[in-house]
C-alpha cells in the first residue's frame, strides 16, 4: 500500500455535510493502509463570490492582491476537513501552498509551478498523519508572495504533488462518475470510460472535454502519474487516465476514446489577404503580441484572379474583442480588406489513437455529419484527433450522430450524473 | 512626518463600501507625508460565521485547524484594502501574520506574540507602498505553524508593529469616537476623553472598559507606544492613551479618569475554610490548576467561635463550572463546608492616578453609591482604583451615581455612539 494524492473539487466540499462526507471517504483511504494527501478546493462558490467582493472594491483588482484573496478560499475548505477529520479520530494537518512547497513563477492569477519541495507533507506523513494541502495555490519563487494557478489549478496542484511525493495515483473526486465518451448532458448514452490513455485524454480536453484540464493532465504526462478520475458522491471506479491500463482492467482496444465538443470558441475571418509570403506570419504575430491563444488555422485556396486570400481562426470568445483590437491596428502594415467576427460557431472533435491506423475514421466522420445534416466549416486534424467547426446550432445533434456513428452509445438505461469539477 | 501605524476593525471594514472609506482615510494619511502601515481585522462578522462553521463539522475543532481558518478573514479584508487603495492610484501591499514577521508562541487560539520581525514590511515601506498587514494573527516560532492571537488580538498586532517600527504613533480606528469616562450605554453623559495615561487605561481595560484590551495597553506600556484611539467614521480626535499629554494637547490633570464596569464575572464563596496556614492557598492552587483566571479576593474576618471563615472571589462567568468542578474535586483535601456561586453580580471601578494624593475618593466613592442605595458586597483596591461588586441589577445607577459625583458628566448634549471595537 502506499501513497495516494486524492484531490476533491468544490462542489465535493459545498457545505459542512459534503466536508464531513469527504473526511469519512479520506479516513476509508487510511484505514485501507494507504498513506493519504488531499488537495481541495474552494468550498462551493467562494471562489466566484470573492471575486465579486474584489470587482466591488476595485475595477481592475491587483494580481497580487487578488490570488492573496483567493486562496483564502482554500484556507477555509483545508482547515475544516483536517477538523472533520480529526473529529473521526484520525490526526491531519492542513498546509498552504506555501507551506506545502509549491513553488511558481510571478505571475498572478495563472502562475506555473517550477517546483515543488514536500518536506512538510512529507514529514506530516511519516508521523501518521493525513496531510491536507491548499490546491490552486503556490508561492513565488523569487519575491516570497502567494500565487494562484488559474482554472483547474487544483488538479494541477494534485498531480504535481503526486509527482513529487513519487504516488501510486492521483485520485481526482469530481461530481461526475469519470470521463465519458461524450458529454452526457448533451448524449444521453455517452458511456463512462474504465481506461483512457494520456495522450487521447490530453486531446479530449484540448478539444472541450472539461473533467480534466489539459495543463493537468499534460503534467501527469511529463511525470508519468496515473490519474485516476471518480465521484466523490458514489463509491464506484471511475476512469482510468495512465500510459498503460491497470493490471485488473477489462479494456477493449477502442478505435475512438469519445467526441468532445466546445461552444466557447469564436471565428475570426481576415479578408482579401494578399497572397505572397509573410503576410500570415504577419497576422498572427500581432495576435500573438496581444497574447492570445489560437486554436485552429484555416487558409483558403487563393482566387487567382485577385491573387487575394481568406484566412481564418478560432480563439476563445473571451479574446475576441482583443484580437479584432490587435488586427485593425495592425491593418495598415498587413494589409487585408476586412475582418468578419462571428462567435455562433461549435467545433466538434472525434479523439483516439485507433485513429492512426483505421483510414475509414475521417470518412464515417464527414459522413455522420453530413447524414445529420450538419454543415461543416473549417476542418483541423492531428495524428489522433478530427476536429470540425459548425455552426453553434447544429452541436449537440452533430455530437450525437458520430457518437451513435462510432458505435460508442451504451446500451444501458443508467442514469448519469453530469456537471463542473469546480477548480 | 514619520511612521503611522492604523489598525482597522471588524465593524470598519464589514462590507465594499467601508473598505473603500478606510482606504481613502489610509490614502489621506500617505498623502500627508506619513509613511503607513495598516492592520486589518476580518470583515464584520466573518469570523463568527467561520466559527460556526467550524463546530458544524467538529465539535471541538482542533486549535491548529482552527487558526487556519480563522486567518482566512483577514486575508480577505487585507487583501480588498489593498485593491482598494491601489484603485485610488496608491501602491500598497498586503502580508499575513507570517509575511509580516509576527513571531509567537504555539498556544493556539490564544498565542503571545514573542518577537516582530518586520523586514518585509520595512521593504515595501521603503519602496513607497503602503503595508496592510493582518491583524490577530502569527506564526509560532517553532513550528512555524499559523497562530492567532485571541480575543483583541489585531489591537495586540498593530501596537506590536508599531513597537517594532519606531511609529510615532499607533492609531487604533474603531465605531467610537474614543475612549470615554464611562460607557456610554449606561451613562449618556459620559465625556470623552482626550488624554489618558498608559497606566490608568491599564486600569480601566482590567475593570471591564472594552475599547482597548489589557493586553494591547500592557504592549503599549511596555514599548512605550502612544495609541491614539479614534473613530473611522469621524473625522474627529479620538483619545490618547500615553505617558505624557502630546505638546498641544489641553489636559486638566484630572483626579479621576472614568468609571468602569463589568457584569461577566461571577462570584464564588467558599464557605466554612478551616482558619489555618495554608487553606486559601490550596484553594487558589486547584485554581490555577484548572487555568482559570480570577479576579478580586477577600476573605472575611474569621469567627472566632469556630475558627471557620469564608473566602469569597470573582471570575469570568464562562469559568464558572470549571471552577466549581475543580474545588468540589479538592474539596477533601482542603476541607470546607460549602460552595456558593452568583453571578449576578456587578462590579463598578473608579480609576484615576489623582487618587493616590486625594484621600477623599474613597469615601465620595462610598458615599455616592450610598446615596444610590446601592449595596456593596466586596471591595477591592489598588493604587489607582477601587472596585465594589454590587447586585448585578444596580449596576448601571451606581455607575451613573458616581459618574456625577466625581464631576465627570459633560455639560453638552452631543450623541455619543458606543459599540464594541471588532477584535
Amino acid at each position: 500500500m502506499g501513497l495516494v494524492v486524492q484531490k476533491y473539487g468544490g462542489s465535493s466540499v459545498a457545505d459542512a455535510e459534503g466536508i464531513k462526507r469527504v473526511a469519512k471517504r479520506i479516513v476509508d483511504a487510511k484505514k485501507n493502509g494507504h498513506q493519504v494527501v488531499v488537495v481541495v478546493s474552494a468550498m462551493g462558490d467562494t471562489t466566484d463570490e470573492l471575486t465579486d467582493l474584489a470587482e466591488q472594491v476595485s475595477p481592475i483588482p491587483a494580481g497580487r492582491e487578488l490570488d492573496m484573496l483567493l486562496t483564502s478560499g482554500e484556507r477555509i475548505s483545508m482547515a475544516l476537513l483536517a477538523m472533520a477529520i480529526k473529529s473521526l479520530g484520525h490526526e491531519a494537518q492542513s498546509f498552504t501552498g506555501s507551506q506545502a512547497g509549491v513553488i511558481t513563477d510571478s505571475v498572478h492569477n495563472k502562475a506555473r509551478i517550477i517546483d515543488v519541495t514536500p518536506g512538510r507533507i512529507r514529514t506530516a506523513l511519516d508521523e501518521g498523519n493525513i496531510a491536507i494541502v491548499a490546491g490552486f495555490q503556490g508561492v513565488s519563487q523569487d519575491k516570497k508572495d502567494i500565487t494562484t494557478l488559474g482554472r483547474g489549478g487544483s488538479d494541477t496542484t494534485a498531480v504535481a504533488l503526486a509527482a513529487a511525493l513519487d504516488a501510486e495515483v492521483c485520485e481526482i473526486y469530481t461530481d461526475v462518475d469519470g470521463v465519458f465518451t461524450a458529454d452526457p448532458r448533451v448524449v444521453p448514452k455517452a458511456r463512462k470510460i474504465d481506461w483512457i490513455s494520456i495522450e487521447d485524454m490530453l486531446e479530449l480536453a484540448a478539444s472541450g472535454s472539461k473533467v480534466l484540464l489539459h495543463r493537468c493532465v499534460e503534467y501527469a504526462r511529463r511525470y508519468n502519474i496515473p490519474i485516476h478520475v471518480r465521484s466523490s458522491f458514489s463509491g464506484l471506479r471511475g476512469t482510468w487516465v495512465s500510459n498503460q491500463p491497470q493490471g485488473d482492467q477489462q479494456v477493449e482496444h477502442a478505435i475512438i476514446s469519445g467526441v468532445a465538443h466546445d461552444v466557447s470558441e469564436a471565428k475570426i475571418t481576415v479578408v482579401g489577404v494578399p497572397d505572397k509570403p509573410g503576410e500570415a506570419a504577419a497576422i498572427f504575430r500581432s495576435i500573438a503580441n496581444a497574447e492570445i491563444n489560437i486554436d485552429m488555422v484555416v487558409q483558403n485556396v487563393s482566387a487567382a484572379s485577385t491573387g487575394l486570400t481568406d484566412i481564418s481562426f478560432t480563439l476563445p470568445k473571451t479574446e475576441g474583442r482583443k484580437a479584432i483590437d490587435a488586427l485593425e491596428k495592425a491593418k495598415g502594415t498587413i494589409g487585408f480588406d476586412s475582418l468578419r467576427y462571428d462567435d455562433q460557431i461549435g467545433k466538434i472533435s472525434l479523439v483516439g489513437a485507433g485513429m492512426k491506423t483505421n483510414p475509414g475514421v475521417t470518412a464515417g466522420f464527414f459522413e455522420a455529419l453530413s447524414e445529420a445534416n450538419v454543415n461543416i466549416e473549417l476542418i483541423s486534424t492531428s495524428e489522433i484527433r478530427i476536429s470540425v467547426v459548425t455552426r453553434a446550432d447544429d452541436v449537440n445533434e452533430a455530437v450525437r450522430a458520430v457518437h451513435t456513428a462510432f458505435g460508442l452509445d451504451t446500451e444501458s438505461d443508467e442514469a448519469v450524473v453530469y456537471g463542473g469539477t469546480g477548480r
